[in-house]
């Protein structure tokens, strides 16, 4: 009988093993996809392509075995060669070759030149060729990035005593309401993609306290803005027993803090790669949304027209005014009118037009939405009634509050969103791996 | 102007830091649900519900400033109390109370007694106020396994150098085709909801050379069995430059080891609430998938119907069958029949009925399938003819063999399934927060 024992260690060896002092003169054995091949006569050099960066191969006539002719970009190999010192090289080594052993070949030559340092194409061209460009050093470094942002959530709510959860996407009914719902047919029931985890984490706060979720969510937007997707990750948690909603406000600062201080540790090659300045987030002031409004009314001569919503150049203008402020490329706009939120949220006390709650953000573009929920189960239904709402219509969520619901909120923040914005880009789909938007469903 | 500077220090403790000796007689305050309330005269016993556990309270009359009256299971409460060594109550302390505050109260009555240590109930019962049944401590610690071993899964890829990705869920076409799938109008084009990550992995593979993913996936099945979701976790890992098929069970067995060893650390309290005794992987056997039925055919003297399926009834005794032969609760069946497995399979070079594939069973539940798949373009291309499929439907997947893949495989874990058989569970709705099956869409 045979049996599997776990995992072997390979013969061949990563960039980080592979390439140091000590190996200079050694012969090592890597894989790699040729990124690119620039024949000099005599020498050629290969550049190898792994996960952790490129790799300079040096072919030289008569010393490796192998045609160059028939080596071809963008197929698999496993080359043996002798690591060498080379400063202009990437990581400051070389690697002399000896063998290649050709382990896949493309069957066409690329339509795009993937190896160029930045992809010179349109948006438009990047996001039909997205399988080949994302091999794009640049590219793919944006998606680590945003790898990094996730764990970051994850370790710093795991260090805060959160428990991960997973939720439904298939709902009967979506906890924002509106008209921007997918609707499908569930075995003869009507059923929609859920457009947050918003009802399933509040549930999940009487059973753990603290909860968080990273998933998708759907929103049947028919805008095709530079900001929106139809689907995107959203970063969500809740917590329970909160004096204020500023305790909310407090984790996400403290999120942000502990990601960008792991992104410094362990991303720094994609942020030097990007030119990345990881901004301070030691401080991040908070301005009622009214005061908001007034100030960059009169700072920057823009007249109110409506008093209840922020338009996005509104968004933009407060984001200016608090970096020219106080340096700040994150703000807290706090108490959002009652109207303008969700039936579940906690009116302020002492003035019921706003609420306890607020949005982030970062470098004038909105990319958290949070703030306390209603625990108290007449008070939701006073709420739901004042809005014609039917409580019947959501009985299993109303279910936690009639049998007791500590004071508690949360947030969700929009993944692609904060990676758009750290990033510099001009555009969300930039920083999604496959975007979805109202024209696009492939690939 | 007011500034958020992250998270600061609670006046409130949890019971790792607040039934600790060195605070004995000293007074602290806590926070959490009242559990239970059980009135001696004199004394009563108020069990305090935290994430982390339950904390024995002391009502003592004349001592604790609040009127016992007034207290209601379910309600979220603050109390002060001194801490006391108690052998009796959890953690080997109690809290003798001084004051409690009430933050939330509950409406009404539990319509169930969720402080029982098991809950008595059908599981459709508890499914059907799943949002309470959840607060029932050995409901809850099931999910805290869960969490376990999602973190195991990603902390041991992460080590094992894999990125990880997040993959739309609206797709043009699902990857495993069939009927088994949820369709929906998207802007007046048709779209379906992934049936896994398969294409999105695969072309990640060739731009992180590893990857993985949990997240949802969709399942139109209208089996209502013991073992079928509608919507499970997937957990989804994918690798380039692979010798062989067994290196991806090498990384499955690899990622069981890491996550029992973090279970046991860190999950240690859950696992005994729970008595459950994780199994020994230190070496999983493998077994062909036509030995297999023969084996099983043989021993269990059962007569083989269909060479080329798996029925349910012979995964269960292909399970009996390695447990009394090398007492193993895993084992790798290989190699299934080529017809049974999906075109994107790599069929086995020596003998093409069978593919170089394998599932892994779990006490005779098939909890994974994966295998190497087909990386060279006319290759797949010949396989896609051979089955009546056009190439046109799945271009933008098929782009990455035209323009160069490495060898790879990868595999899918049912995160719900494995969960169910390690907990002893009869159905996976046990293992499911909540469950879609083809008559629940709610809660």
């Amino acid at each position: 009988m045979e049996f599997i024992k776990g995992v072997r260690e390979k013969e061949t060896i990563g960039i980080a093993k592979g390439l140091v002092g000590e190996n200079v003169g050694k012969t090592i054995r890597m894989e790699g996809s040729v990124h690119t091949i620039r024949d000099m006569g005599d020498v050629a050099f290969v550049i190898l392509r792994k996960s952790e960066g490129l790799v300079q191969c040096v072919f030289e006539e008569g010393k490796t075995a192998f045609d160059l002719a028939l080596l071809k970009e963008e197929s698999a190999i496993r080359v043996t060669g002798v690591v060498s010192e080379e400063g202009r090289a990437p990581h400051g080594f070389e690697l002399r070759l000896r063998e290649i052993e050709v382990l896949s070949q493309p069957a066409e030559v690329l339509p795009i030149a993937i190896s160029k340092w930045k992809l010179n194409t349109s948006l438009e061209t990047k996001l039909s060729l997205r399988p080949i460009t994302l091999r794009n050093p640049m590219e793919r470094a944006k998606f680590r990035i945003q790898e990094g942002i996730v764990r970051g959530f994850r370790d710093f709510l795991h260090l805060k005593e959160f428990t991960e959860i997973r939720t439904p996407k298939l709902v009967a009914r979506g906890a924002e309401g509106g008209s921007n719902v997918f609707k499908l047919d569930y075995f003869n029931k009507k059923a929609e993609l859920a457009q947050s985890p918003q009802f399933y984490k509040q549930t999940m706060v009487g059973v753990y306290d603290r909860v968080f979720e990273v998933a998708p969510v759907f929103r049947a937007e028919k805008h095709n803005t530079t900001r929106h997707l139809n689907e995107y990750t959203s970063m969500d948690f809740e917590m329970g027993y909160i004096d204020g909603f500023e305790e909310i406000m407090e984790m996400e600062t403290g999120f942000l803090q502990y990601t960008f201080d792991l992104l410094k540790k362990e991303y720094a090659q994609e942020l030097k790669m990007l030119k990345i300045d990881l901004p301070d987030v030691s401080n991040i002031p908070t301005v009622r949304f009214s005061e908001a409004k007034e100030l960059v009314s009169e700072k920057y001569d823009r007249k109110i027209k409506n008093p209840y919503d922020l338009e996005p150049e509104e968004e933009v203008l407060i984001g200016r005014y608090f970096k020219e402020e106080c340096g700040s490329d994150f703000v807290f706009v706090t108490h959002y009118p009652s109207k303008k939120r969700p039936f579940y949220a906690m009116d302020d006390p002492t003035d019921d037009r706003y609420t306890l709650s607020f949005d982030l953000l970062f470098r004038g573009l909105e990319i958290t939405t949070g703030g306390q929920r209603i625990h108290d189960y007449q008070t939701i239904l006073k709420k739901m009634e004042d809005r014609g709402m039917n409580p019947e219509d959501i009985s299993s969520y109303l279910m936690i509050f009639q049998y007791g619901m500590p004071p508690h909120g949360g947030l969700g923040i929009g993944l692609e969103r904060l990676t758009m914005r750290l990033l510099d880009e001009a555009n969300v789909r930039e920083t999604t791996l496959f975007p979805r938007d109202v024209t696009r469903l492939e690939p």
